[in-house]
């Protein structure tokens, strides 16, 4: 039996395309000989479709695509995801379902039945629980059909109270379909391969896996669409961050034969090409072209900068040099330089008088008041308003360059440095900012090295650096992590050798900046935790504040 | 039985605060003679703690704070809200319980069965569904104990596959309790009433209800915690908005007789107590004093103003008017003469010379491209500058003056009119601004009339008006409404006979304008669909965009 792995970048909400985009696949797997083509989780309206699940009309447009692309199915059949409706009488209004499709109907449904809500998972706002499992008899074998999380309840986890592979397994399936909306996260490639695997050992099942690809505003899929074996060898796998389409024999005579593996890329590489993919995918899918930002001559806008050029294209990036009275010369320097090595545009618009001005409109508020952070965060604002005026006479859309640790310890400007349409390093900390930069500059230094070797500083006073407020980057990232990624307690934190002090100043401070980045723009995901839809705490909380 | 409803306000995470709260209604309760107090859901810890559940360190606070309490049940037991661990081995790692506490001890423990996850509540996220019902055998009755939603599957609905009060009717309760964390919303008192009352009713039981007052962030709790009677009357109605405590009897001779019901508060007073309670709640939570905000001369920072007077205390407020060039005459004497009114201090700090020097600064990339949005934005901005720039100078919070009109269709300036650390009137219409500047001005006027009277302008350009670029108010309110609460699609609301081209327009500027809501400030709800934790949609949706 060939069936067709097919990965797409679909759009939420674009019905228009994303039906177009699976009836070319699936007409591209019928001429190579496919019978089956699989398409991803929810593939008709794109993943996540969120509270647009709750319009009738949407659902109904989900219904209608499912109807276009099952007739489509001459001579081939389909597997898609779909939001359909709950006719049990009971639970929420809908399921979310796997449909095989073939000669323009709907042949077989499976509901899924283990409905992930944590993180950035939402699903059982919107779906009942799948609590019937079947499989069908489609030529000649028996397929079961799953959605995602259905097969993640293994080894011995015990998240739900149900785990659809054991219904499953009893009734002897020859296949398992899984379809996917599975994002990146840095660790996410190989605990999913090990996931899969695991699976059809246990199970003695070959499964096939279509994932998606693209960014959808904060979430990046990056594919990685496979069929393993009944061995749990994965023997096909489709490449990372693009659109791919490959045909396999589901049951082949010997299944130890690897057909299209990929050599597993390093971290940090993921990390560049799901960014990179983040921008296209948010510029192309809001249907802007073109980007530009702040460039101090810090690491932060560099390593932006160099992701934007890559990712649109340099004639569609500028870089706007803000700098102050408080700016090193070097800054200026190491950004021009930046812009050169990039081949990008950019403007020095300096910030003196319009700040002065704002300070002399404030002054019969401030009077004699000293120098304090009402100054600094005037500069990053006045910067913001600048960059944000460009924004608006001439189109493109401001990029933000926080970090991960700015954003944890609130150490950024609301309205100023905080400002942008999207924020794409805002789930790396400033370590593997760094790391990310090495990684750029490892064909030829487009960073400039005193970029990467200069003490780090926001520029907004005399000598300032980041170690004047901050612990060292090396001890603060660590920390963070272990509090925001392992939800670990004050006392865990001691008990792994952080100092007392340092725990109870890092904490208070990762707490009572949740009001800044509640409006923080959507960060690009690369982390199992980042700031964002996947993180939810109450502003007013009193917690560790 | 004498029964004490204990209507508390609790603070996210301040454990301290709330087990000192609810150990000292407990003592008062003793003094009146109760045998029992009763307590809101997730008393303990407040409610949403949202992803502070994660952490097993919050959560041994709050089995700590249980045991505070139980030992302080000395000759009075208690019925507390709070999360405890999941033990049976399968399923999320908490329960949502209510729990019985007598002498120390916790003597009986019911889960939440009916878990909501919809609008602002993610309760799935945390927790198991409690599948086990049971009442409690205590001073010769038996006792059931409910939480929340628990009572809500009522009257066919069949949102849930399970109905708790048919399980724990079979084990023919005498009384049910029923524990709960319901915020306000402008239709909500009714509805609860017609619930618990139908509950009563229905399976011949009487309820006591205790419910959370206060407010956290977005969410206000009005409280309305009541006894009802097995006939469905409510004899006991506790205040709204406020704290309060009253000891009932739990089995009245005759159960007909009104103790003490509240007169039903109409829509646009509640608003009014509502917002007042989540300004005071915001600022007091999150240890701030003062307010400070942009003063127009419009409707919307007016009524904004008279809130926070009444809030915060006039002494607490201050009103900045930022004029510029297109400013009327009439708006500065408009903003002065409400000012006075409120006894409130206020700034004047003309925009011109920063505008300009903004302008000037930008001279290089502008060229002499003609007048735009870009220009108007800067205008906005720079009061945003300002209006921050004092806040971080002086102290006070600013308050946020956009409603839910604007925040619809982004007639807005992100970075700009739309910075705040809360927004008071985001969740009303521009319509209902407008009701409550009439309901403000009820005894005397202190909004001036001419506010109310003229023309919706934002002044960023000569003689612009609201009505230039946004359809009447009237329509476009009730357009909105529709869209965004009742979730109608296109065609439903061709029949309810809005224009076509209007529709098409409208929906386009709502769904491409999420982004900017994505950065807005948190808004207090008083709807039940406001923007913010309750509607989550996907910024790249290209749906109706």
């Amino acid at each position: 039996m060939r069936i067709a792995l097919c990965q797409l970048n679909y759009h939420i909400g674009d019905f228009e395309q994303n039906t177009a985009k699976i009836i070319a696949a699936l007409n591209k797997a019928k001429a190579d000989g496919a019978e089956l083509a699989v398409f991803a989780e929810l593939a008709v309206c794109g993943y996540p479709p969120r509270d647009f699940l709750e319009f009738d009309d949407f659902i109904a447009r989900c219904n209608a695509a499912v109807n276009e692309i099952a007739k489509a199915c001459v001579g081939i059949a389909a597997v898609v995801g779909s939001p359909v409706k709950n006719t049990t009488g009971t639970g929420k209004s809908l399921f979310n379902a796997a449909l095989l499709l073939e000669e323009g109907k709907i042949i077989h449904t499976a509901h899924k039945a283990l409905l992930p809500s944590y993180d950035i998972f939402d699903e059982y706002r919107y779906f009942e629980v799948g609590r019937e499992f079947s499989v069908v008899e489609w030529k000649g074998k028996k397929i079961a059909l799953t959605v995602c999380e259905d097969l993640w309840q293994v080894k011995g986890s015990t998240m739900y109270d149900v785990t659809p592979m054991e219904h499953l397994s009893a009734l002897k399936p020859n296949l398992i379909i899984n379809i996917a909306a599975s994002p990146f996260d840095v660790n996410h490639a190989e605990e999913r391969k090990e996931v899969l695997s695991w699976n059809a050992k246990h199970y003695k099942v070959p499964i096939i896996y279509a994932n998606h690809t693209g960014a959808q505003t904060e979430l990046i899929f990056d594919g990685g669409s496979m069929f393993v074996s009944k061995n749990g060898t994965i023997l096909n796998e489709l490449p990372y961050f693009e659109e791919a389409q490959e045909t396999v024999d589901a049951f082949p005579k010997s299944d130890e034969v690897l057909v299209s593996t990929i050599e597993p890329i390093p971290p940090i590489a993921s990390i560049h090409q799901a960014l990179v993919l983040g921008i296209r995918d948010y510029f192309g899918k809001m249907g802007f072209k073109s980007a530009l930002f702040g460039l101090s001559g810090g690491i932060d806008s560099a390593v932006v900068a160099v992701l934007a050029a890559e990712a649109l294209g340099k004639e569609n990036v500028k870089a706007i040099l803000m700098p102050s009275e408080f700016s090193s010369d070097h800054s200026v320097d190491d950004a021009v330089q930046l812009a050169n090595n990039l081949g990008i545009a950019y403007e020095i618009i300096p910030i003196k008088n319009s700040y002065e001005a704002m300070l002399k409109t404030l002054s019969p508020v401030f009077g004699d008041l000293p120098f304090s952070l009402a100054e600094e965060n005037i500069q990053a604002r006045t910067r913001g308003v600048i960059l944000m005026g460009i924004s608006n006479k001439l189109g493109g859309i401001v990029l933000n360059t926080s970090n991960k640790s700015e954003l944890a310890v609130g150490y950024g400007t609301l309205y100023g440095d905080m400002n942008g349409g999207l924020s794409v390093i805002g789930d790396l900390y400033k370590t593997q900012v760094y790391a990310l930069a090495d990684q750029l500059n490892i064909e030829r230094e487009i960073i400039p090295q005193n970029t990467i070797t200069k003490a780090p500083s926001a520029e907004l006073r005399p000598g300032q650096k980041d170690s004047d407020s901050l612990p060292d980057y090396d001890i603060l990232d660590k920390l963070i992590f272990q509090y925001v990624e392992n939800r670990l307690g004050p006392k865990e934190l001691l008990a792994l050798g952080f100092d007392e002090a340092l725990v109870k100043r890092v904490l208070k401070m990762i707490n009572t900046n949740e009001y800044k980045r509640h409006q923080a723009p959507p960060i690009l995901r690369v982390s199992a935790k980042a700031f964002g839809m996947g993180r939810r705490l109450p502003i007013v909380g009193k917690y560790l504040g």
